[in-house]
């Protein structure tokens, strides 16, 4: 059928092809059918949407991605792509091969897949699972459709954390032990996307964390490590689409969990990774069986991969810190490399714990706790700061939270049974983190303490009183920090 | 957030929300998530769109559906509905209890699942199936969001056929002998959807078929009978949005099948039904097993509708009738109602076959065979084509097929060991079936034929030259029937 070609933004990226009903009808397309399209420049396949008022019969209409296809071009039905079989087939619970997941994430990649058939992949891989051989075939496709980063250094240290914990940014000073005992450290990491504040938007608070290739080299070339945004580096790009499915069915399937990690520090050319699994009620990660069989699993890919994947199974029932929130958060990376009294010891313990763990697995005979109390990592620390744009002369106590706050306060005596770390999350959204950077929570119990009536629980920070009253509205009908009095401590009753 | 809105179409049906990245970022909104709308008359839930185009900040844009919100409005993030859940614990396989499924059903029915949703929904029904029960209530649920047809005679007779095979419009004979029979046979039927031609689409060859509710009424009250185009009438509104998901996906899991079938048989207030579910290598039921699986289950849900359902388990290999096409298979119908010499046997047998077991399940005593042979049954047709504002006077020599044609030859001698429905479908809507009412097939052997070399195997029409060269363009490509030499007719040889 030839027809005639015009660009129609509908603000989507994928390509899609407008017909009229009546073409669509004639053409036999059904909606996300795909058409062929042979232009000028090629031959070009998109996927149908039918519409009466978008386009007149006769007009095809081809959004952004297409915009180069005009003129009069002829449209044939074109056949579903063999990945949408292979889809199809983990539907079926059979194992994929290679070249199949090869496939998938191609067209992923490509936006060739609609939204019905990526959910279906995503909730094909949820229900029936991945095995390891597929996990570590996934890996591999997904990281070979990002860039890829490359060192001079045989050994390059690296960390994740599964997450769900607030607080726990914990990277900064890894990156600072670690690159001071002499590793190469080259640390993309992410922004907020549910949570109040990505490491990413933590290190804005002190410099720019977006660099393109070229500036990460040679911030590396100079400190040994570098504390920026991966999203400057598109290590993993097919990661983005699928969390984009994941997420409004909120599952999280383990193989993608870990092909979505190990692809991303492949692709950044890490050998030597600490990936951080906290567990407990209300995290990710539920139970210890789970975090040993996940540990055991990403070690197992890795070794595939010729990676070296050590894993440190941690507490996920509390928070991590005191901060929650972009400049609450900088505040406590600060005291801690600063060796200020009153940095918070669950943020120091926990980054020595794991610089140690990544600094033996990279054989690297030195303390953690002695780079850090002698104040080298924070040197080290200052001059990555440096080398991206910051003011190294920066200290803790610069770092002021928002000009509005409240503080809740124990309605009764007791024992602080349980923290919530998503409700947290939630209140210090809610005040206006991570964008509103002054803005979160500073927290000042954890589970187990004993609380007395009106004792502080958490200090809610804004920027705006506007925004205060929203977070206090929200914290009234939360219970982030529960308190019960010792004779309601047993767990259940029935 | 305040923010001023304006509808934008991006032609969709779905009520959808755009937000520029800011405002979404400062809200916490994904893409997918919902936010809730506070407007002048009332409040409304959508789901977000993110775009950097489409709306500026401090606009928020909604689709064509949701029209009706203009002004200042106030917009906070809302909470996944509900059926969102149910769909996840369906990926976990876990039986969904009546309400589960009503709640999907509703929300499918309300547009609120975006498309990664309902994929989920469809992905996990058919990758961990629906037991019996959930097949109940999920007809149930489907049939209660429909139009509902009431009739005053207790038995109301009806008759769906699973699919799958070329030609087999059995529908108007049956509605004729059965009417003729004294019983009542509102009959509501489909468009063509993947095939050349539903039976509305022959039924309009000779009358109107679009008719409203009080029409369809009068037309029943006068004839007994009525052939007419379920679309008018929304008996199961959820079936189409349910199959769009399915198609792109090639799934059609069994108790959705089930429950789409006879939620709509329930809307039309049908008390005795007869499934023909045609089985065999390229149908939609493959074995004979499946089918009377498929049968039983079919039945037990009736039994729980209060329903009496009858299954006839027939060949679905073959084509039924030699017309492929609505004009082509309009005069095999009325061939068969005439007793014309040359009428396809095969479409008459199944007919009567049909016919005769339609009568016994619904107690009347009388032959299909003698109604038809006796001319009463093309009597009882025309009256219902005169209801339906057509011409009664028409005969099955006046039916026309293209005046373009070609017929395709054997290019060897042997015997028909396949017929392939699917190919005989394909090139029928290349040919221009169903939008060019004159176009289609016919075909004239069978599987088992001996056909020497050369002999007519089908005849391609078309209206106008160009759809004649595709479709024989496509025939070079194709193998709609095998024809083997009978040393070669064993099946393989490994």
């Amino acid at each position: 059928m030839q027809l005639e070609a015009a660009t129609i933004d509908i603000g989507t990226s994928r390509p899609l092809v407008l017909l009229h009903s009546n073409d669509a009808g004639e053409l036999g397309a059904h909606p996300l059918d795909r058409v062929r399209i042979d232009h000028d420049e090629g031959t070009t396949t998109g996927i149908v949407k039918r519409t009466d008022e978008l386009v007149n019969p006769g007009t095809v209409g081809v959004t952004e991605p297409l915009h180069h296809i005009h003129g009069v071009v002829g449209v044939t039905l074109a056949g579903t792509p063999q990945s949408v079989r292979y889809v199809r087939k983990k539907l079926d619970d059979i194992e994929l091969e290679a070249h199949e997941l090869e496939a998938i994430v191609t067209d992923i990649h490509e936006n060739r897949l609609s939204d019905i058939e990526l959910s279906a992949y995503v909730s094909a891989v949820y229900t029936n699972g991945l095995s390891l051989e597929e996990t570590k075939h996934l890996t591999e496709a997904m990281s070979g459709v990002g860039q890829q980063l490359r060192w001079e250094s045989p050994v390059v240290a690296d960390k994740h954390s599964i997450g769900g914990v607030a607080g726990n940014c914990v990277t900064p000073i890894l990156v600072a032990i670690v690159a001071e005992a002499g590793l190469t450290m080259p640390k993309t990491s992410s922004r907020a996307v549910t949570s109040p504040a990505g490491t990413a938007d933590v290190m804005e608070v002190f410099c720019d964390v977006e660099f393109a290739m070229a500036d990460i080299e040679s911030i590396v070339d100079e400190t040994n490590g570098c504390l920026v945004w991966g999203g400057g580096v598109d290590l993993s790009p097919v990661d983005d689409e699928i969390i984009r499915a994941e997420y409004p069915l909120s599952v999280d399937p383990t193989g993608q969990l870990i092909a979505s990690v190990l692809s991303k520090k492949r692709s950044a050319g890490s050998s030597h990774v600490v990936i951080d699994i906290p567990y407990g009620e209300g995290a990710k990660v539920e139970s210890l069986v789970a975090a040993r069989e996940l540990a055991d699993d990403f070690k197992r890919v890795g070794v595939y991969l010729e990676m070296d994947i050590a894993c440190a199974i941690t507490h996920g029932t509390d928070p991590v810190g005191r901060g929650v929130g972009p400049v609450l958060e900088a505040r406590d990376v600060l005291a801690v490399l600063e060796g200020a009294e009153d940095a918070p010891e669950s943020l120091r313990v926990k980054s020595v714990r794991l610089a140690d763990m990544l600094l033996e697995h990279c054989g690297v005979d030195a303390s953690a706790a002695d780079i850090l109390n002698s104040g080298r990592a924070l040197e080290r620390f200052r001059r990555i700061i440096t080398a991206q744009n910051g003011d190294p002369s920066v200290e803790s106590s610069d770092l002021e939270p928002g000009t509005e706050s409240a503080t809740v306060r124990a309605s009764r005596a007791g024992i602080a049974t349980r923290v919530d770390n998503r409700q947290l999350c939630d209140l210090a959204r809610r005040a206006g983190a991570p964008l509103d950077v002054c803005a979160g929570l500073v927290i000042h119990q954890t589970v187990g303490n004993e609380i007395a009536l009106e004792e502080p629980l958490y200090t809610i920070y804004a920027e705006t009183t506007t925004k205060l009253e929203e977070a206090k509205t929200l914290a009234d009908r939360l219970e982030p920090i529960r308190v019960r009095s010792k004779a309601d401590a047993l767990v259940e009753r029935r």
